[in-house]
């Protein structure tokens, strides 16, 4: 069902589209007091595992988002690390 | 391969615990100014159109793992309203 594709790739911008204004904020106020490393660390190791799932279910939507999703988690980590 | 929905499993738990912080410090502190409206109402609807792709590939983890997360952030929206 090729719609079907569709709905997961809806379903895949409007989850990963959510954690943009939060990386946007982060980058631009160069503070991450009130953000918590463990969460980022746990999320991280769960989109990386949803990647492996994706991959394995041949999922275009799961896959794509969870590249994109990764990368901004990174983000997010390496901004933690650096503006403490 | 079973093994891959165990994989599936583990990706479903840590991404849908990263929430349950969030939601045990706005229940305990019932205060909700810094919390997006919109961020909760858009990853809300790309959790449900998840849930839908998850039932068309009959994904237990993905399934599961949306059930879980849309009542967590149902619980936050309702909190939101209440808690201004």
């Amino acid at each position: 069902m090729y719609y079907m594709e569709i709905i997961g790739l809806i379903a895949a911008t409007l989850t990963t589209a959510a954690y943009v204004p939060q990386v946007y904020k982060t980058w631009k106020e160069k503070s991450t007091k009130d953000i918590s490393l463990s969460m980022y660390a746990v999320l991280l190791s769960g989109v990386l595992l949803w990647l492996v799932y994706g991959i394995y279910l041949e999922s275009l939507p799961i896959i794509l988002s969870n590249i994109i999703t990764s990368m901004l988690l990174l983000f997010m980590l390496f901004m933690k690390l650096k503006y403490k």
